[in-house]
Parts: C-alpha cells; structure tokens; sequence
C-alpha cells in the first residue's frame, strides 16, 4: 500500500503548495482521491502514470478537492485515452462536468461513468476480488463523504519446502492457495494447514477531509491501519473549527486514538501557517503514531 | 503597454509549460486575457497584484484557455476583495462558474458582472477615458474572440520652456493639455501649438488565439502596434490546420504583413514541438518583426 500526496494544503493553490489531491496504490489498483486544480501537473511531476488511473473519487464540491477534475478529464481525452474512467462523488459534479464538455464541444472516446453520492450513511461503492471501497460520511459546510480502501484477504501462500516434500502436482497450487485441501502425487490428502502459510493482513487506509470533529465515523473507521484526518487549524484557532466545519491537529488525533488506528497522517493545513510541525507536536500530545502529509511525499505501509 | 506570458503552449498544462494566459498592462489598467489552469499560481509567480485585475478577457470555452478561471475568482473570494470583476467571454460561461458557486455554496462577496458574447461582428466591450476594447471575431471549432486593445489619443504635452516663456498662469495648463488656445497674464491670447507637443501616439494590441487563418480579421487589426497570433503548428504539419482550426508560424507571418502590425508575437505552440525558435525562423521567412512568446516573458513597447 503506497500513498502519494499530490497536495493537501487548503484553499488556493500558491506557488509551492497545491489543494487536495493523492493517489493511493493498493493491490495494483490506482485510485485518485480529490482532484484540485493543478493535480494533473502533480501527477506528472511524481511521474504517475494517467493510463493506471482508472477510478477517481472526490469528497466534495469545494474547489480545492475538484476543479482540477475537468482539465484531468480533457487532458485523458487528448491523450488518445481508451479505458474507462470511473468517477464517484456528490450528485451535481456530473452536471458541471458535462456542461463543460458540452460548451467546448469536446466529449471524451474513452466511457465515462459518474457514480453520485447522495446517502448520508457509509455505503459499499467499488469492490472487485482484491479491495473494497466504502463511502465515510463526514461533517461539512457541503455534503461531503471521506472513502475507506480496504484490501480483501488475500491467498494462502505456498510454503515451498513443504509443497516439493509432499510431492504435490503443479496443477494443485493454485487450489491450496485458494485454502482447499489437495490429493498429492501418491493419491494421499494433504492437509492445506500443512504445506501453506497465512496471507498477509488485508491492510485498510480511510481518507477524511474536510469534516468537523465528529465521532460518528468512529465505528466505520476502526482499526484502519492508516487515517488521513484534516487538520486544518492549530489549537490557538480552535474556535474557527465550528464555523468552517474544520478539525484542529488535536482533534483529528483523537479521532485516531478512538477509532484505534495505526497511524495518522495530518493535512489539509490552513496556509496562514508557516510551520506545519506544530500539528504533529500538538497531536502527538493525544496520539502518538503521527505523520505530516506533504506534496511531493510518498508513505508506504 | 506591458504584455506578461503567463501560459502560451496549447492543449494540455505540463510540467514546465502552461495553457493560454496573459497579462496586458495598459494605461494603469491590467486587463488578465485568458485563464488556462494553473493562471493563480502563474499570477503569483510573476508577482502580478491579483486586486489590481478587474476585467477578465475569455476568448472561447476550450479548457486550456479558461479552465483556470473558477479557481481564480473563488481565490478572490477566499482572500477577501472587494472591488467588482468584470467577465467578457462566450455565452455560456455564466452558467459554468455560477454552477459550480451553487454547486460549492460559495457565492463571491464582491460584485461579478458576465458580459456574456454571442455576436460574430467585431464589438466594443469596454470603454473609459483612457482605452477601448473590442472583440475580434475569429474561426474556431467553436464560437471565438480575440481582442483589440486600444489607448484613446493622450493629452498634449506641456514645452515647458514655452510656456513659461509665454508667461502662462498655471490654472490654464490642464486647458493647454486639452489643446485649447489660453490667454497669458497679459491678455494675449497663445496659440495652442506653440507651446505645446502632440501626445505620443496611442497604442494598439491584439489578441488572436485560436484562429484558422483567416483574412477576414484583418481590417480590424490592421496597423496594430503589437499582434498576438497563434501558431500550433510549423509548416510541416500545416495539414493539422484546417481540421483544427489553428494556424501555422508562416500563417500568423502573412496575416501580420497583410496587416502591417508593427511587431508579431507568436504563442500556443503545439507541444509535440521541443524547438520554439523554429516558429520564428519560419515566420521570419514572410514577416521580420517577430518575437517568440514564452511563460513568464515580459514585453514592454
């Protein structure tokens, strides 16, 4: 599971730092969280491949998380792009997107599929046999949802020594993989337990951004191993919190500490800060495993 | 008359190039032509005072050249202007930015005027005491202006050596730049000319992407000082210009010459090119006053 920050600072793009845009790579799958303007040079300045992108997801409507969506669409278009796109995001952006391309006469060859959100509650909105992806509900001045990736269990793993000495035929691993018992060469049942290992945890990442301080995500993102929370303000502006429908470093951490992830990352920092460790200090009073997001900045877990 | 290149390369915003816009300074005004993504962040890197722009010029709804433009008034809003902002583009983009406004709950705490563009007759758009804009109706694949900026003839200029000479009271000086013959302290009446000189000749800009080539232009751009044109393409793929509807170097060369511009500034260069200069050479062939655009360049005439 790697996670490429394209940008995570609020509101305006400036010269060194971009709105919200990552890009998650989980089980080969490429997915695009948010999409502010710029993110389409972003991508190529962390030298993602476009043609890998093939579900993008945007929380909500507010400039920073997608007005670089409709030049990303038309860049594709340009590029001779032939695979389908798959969008998910609130009820309207197909509106907006589509008039666009109307007024410029300019309509993509490759499908184009708007998946809009409109549910209040948590709802399974991609899955193929490796990963899943639930909406997460989230408190803001907009109607706005984060997104939970989470990895299938995968397969057994083939314990080679084991598999040779029980003189088990090739044709047979894909089924002890898949965790079946299996007959060897001999005719005699070997036991699956015996010649393969566990698979690797499924891992789990949750996107939050932008919300107010809300518990009610709590239960949908327990456990994760990595939480993106916003963290738009310091604790000296705390009392912005309320009316921008923001979170402080301090209360993202709690959410973290609650919901018992593994590590949190912070972003979507206020730009009137010229120091983005103070979140990180003022987070880890309450919770310890945290990182700072940064553009440019690549985690893997 | 100052002329920033913020973006001059087509298409697709890149790494180290950006879509169409610029910046026209003229008699105190700046006029930002264009809004290609990325337009805030080029502003900001060419140390342009966003509140000094107050009308906005879009020449049609292809994304390079406007994508930029939402982003830009929701920046103004975030950082507080006030004064008003005036929008002149193609129908149709009113209903693209309020839209998305709606879309995002974020109305502007300024006032925003549309002048929405439907006629293909060259129009004035914008007049005060100092300068006139009017639209330049090009061919495009979709409904398109340029733009002729114009100063209005000055004042005349006080020879001071003269007018002291004639013994003038000053209360008359701003009579004198008007052109008015005055009387001196003594009662005699002085002619105008005699102390005063002609004001320096006004001058003329305009833009003209994107554009097949196209004569008709030409009597309304005609003897412009400075002649913005299009060249996506150099000679050896002159083939791509009728369907596209763009033009070649050697093109926008003869166009100028027809024109008798003063100085040609070639822009929205297709980017499958890596040598610019081959534009200039090529033009050259046809017109000898050309210069080459290029983001972040400054023209001063």
């Amino acid at each position: 599971m790697k996670l490429n920050i394209l940008g995570c600072y609020s509101a305006t793009p400036r010269t060194f730092t971009n709105p919200t845009s990552q890009v998650l790579e989980l089980r080969n799958h490429l997915f695009l969280i948010d999409c502010g303007e710029g993110t389409q040079v972003q991508l190529r300045k962390n030298r993602v491949k476009f043609s890998r992108i093939k579900h993008i997801f945007i929380s909500h409507l507010h400039g920073d998380h997608y007005f670089g969506l409709v030049g990303l669409i038309s860049t594709f278009r340009l590029l001779k792009r032939e695979a389908d796109l798959h969008i998910y995001g609130p009820k309207g952006l197909k509106d907006v997107i589509t008039l666009q391309m109307k007024l410029s006469d300019s309509w993509t060859n490759y499908n184009l599929y708007f998946h809009e959100l409109t549910s209040k509650d948590s709802e399974l909105i991609f899955e193929d046999d490796k990963v899943e992806v639930h909406t997460i509900p989230l408190q803001h001045r907009v109607y706005t949802n984060g997104f939970l990736f989470k990895e299938k269990e995968g397969e057994r793993k083939l314990d080679m020594a084991a598999v040779l000495n029980a003189d088990i035929d090739v044709a047979y691993y894909r089924k002890l993989k898949q965790g079946f018992d299996v007959e060897n060469k001999k005719g005699i049942v070997i036991k699956n337990e015996s010649v393969t290992l566990p698979p690797s945890p499924p891992k789990s990442y949750a996107f939050c951004s932008d919300t107010a301080y809300d518990e009610a995500k709590i239960p949908i993102i327990k456990d994760v191993d990595v939480l993106y929370h916003e963290s738009t303000f310091l604790e000296k502006n705390e009392n912005l919190c309320e009316p921008t429908k923001h979170s402080s470093a301090k209360q993202a951490a709690t959410i973290a500490k609650k919901a018992n992830v593994g590590t949190l990352i912070l972003g979507h920092y206020s730009t009137r800060y010229d120091d983005i460790n103070l979140f990180k200090e003022e987070a880890q009073t309450i919770f310890k495993n945290v990182e700072l997001a940064d553009d440019g900045k690549v985690f893997e877990f």
